[in-house]
C-alpha cells in the first residue's frame, strides 16, 4: 500500500447524477478517437521507442546515428520506427542516400515532454517521502 | 503501403556524425524515466482506459456516475482506476460516503489532449486523402 490515506475504490452509497450524466456523454469522444488514442499511447509504451522518441525529441536524425544513440543494430532501430511511423509518430525525409527521422508534429512532442514531467515529479515525491 | 511517397527505412551509407552522436547521449533522460514513461503511456494504451481519461477530462468524477458514463459495471470500473492510480495518472478523493475521481496533475490533461489532437489531425488527413 502507498503511503497515500486509504481511499476506497467506490462509493459506499450509489448516488447518479443523470443530468450530469447525459451532459458529459454528448461530449465525449467517439469510438475512432478512442481507438486510434489507444493505439497510440501502446506504441509509445516500450522502452525501446520511448527511448528513440527522447532521442528525436531533440531533433531530427538518421538512422545510423539513432542506432549508435540508442546502442540498437540499424535493422532493430528500423523495425521499431517502422511501427512509429505507421502511426504517424515519426516520419522520414529522404535526402540523398541518406534517411533522416523527426518526431511527425509538435503535438507529439509536447505529450512526450508532458509524459515526462509527470514521471519526473512522480519520482521526486518518491524520494521526498522515503526521505521523511 | 500508404499515400505517403516511399522512403527506405535505412540509409544507403552508413554516415555517422559521433560528435553529435556524444552529446546528444549525455541529453538523454535515464532508465528509471525510460521505464516509468513506458508504463504510464503502456496504461493508457486500452480503449477502456482512455474512454475513463477521456471522461475525467471533463472534471472530477464520482465511481458511480464515471460507470454509468462509460457503460460499464462500477466493479470493472474501480479496476481499471487501480491501474490508473498506482501509476498516480488518476487521484480519488474522499467526500463522505462517495469517492470521487480526478485526473491527478495537469501533464495528464496537456498530454491526453496533445494525443487526441495528433490522432484528429491524422484522421483528417486520411479523409481528405480519400476525397481526392
Amino acid at each position: 500500500m502507498n503511503s497515500r490515506s486509504y481511499v476506497p475504490d467506490v462509493c459506499d452509497i450509489t448516488h447518479l447524477h443523470p443530468a450530469r450524466v447525459a451532459e458529459l456523454r454528448a461530449a465525449l469522444i467517439g469510438a475512432d478517437d478512442v481507438n486510434g488514442l489507444a493505439e497510440t499511447f501502446k506504441a509509445l509504451g516500450d522502452p525501446t521507442r520511448v527511448r528513440i522518441l527522447d532521442a528525436l525529441s531533440h531533433g531530427e536524425l538518421c538512422v545510423c546515428d539513432l542506432a549508435a544513440l540508442v546502442r540498437m543494430s540499424e535493422s532493430a532501430v528500423s523495425h521499431q520506427l517502422r511501427v512509429l511511423r505507421n502511426l504517424r509518430i515519426v516520419k522520414p525525409r529522404r535526402d540523398g542516400r541518406m534517411v533522416f527521422y523527426a518526431l511527425d508534429d509538435r503535438h507529439i512532442i509536447t505529450l512526450f515532454r508532458q509524459g515526462l514531467r509527470h514521471v519526473q515529479e512522480n519520482s521526486g515525491q518518491r524520494v521526498q517521502r522515503r526521505a521523511r
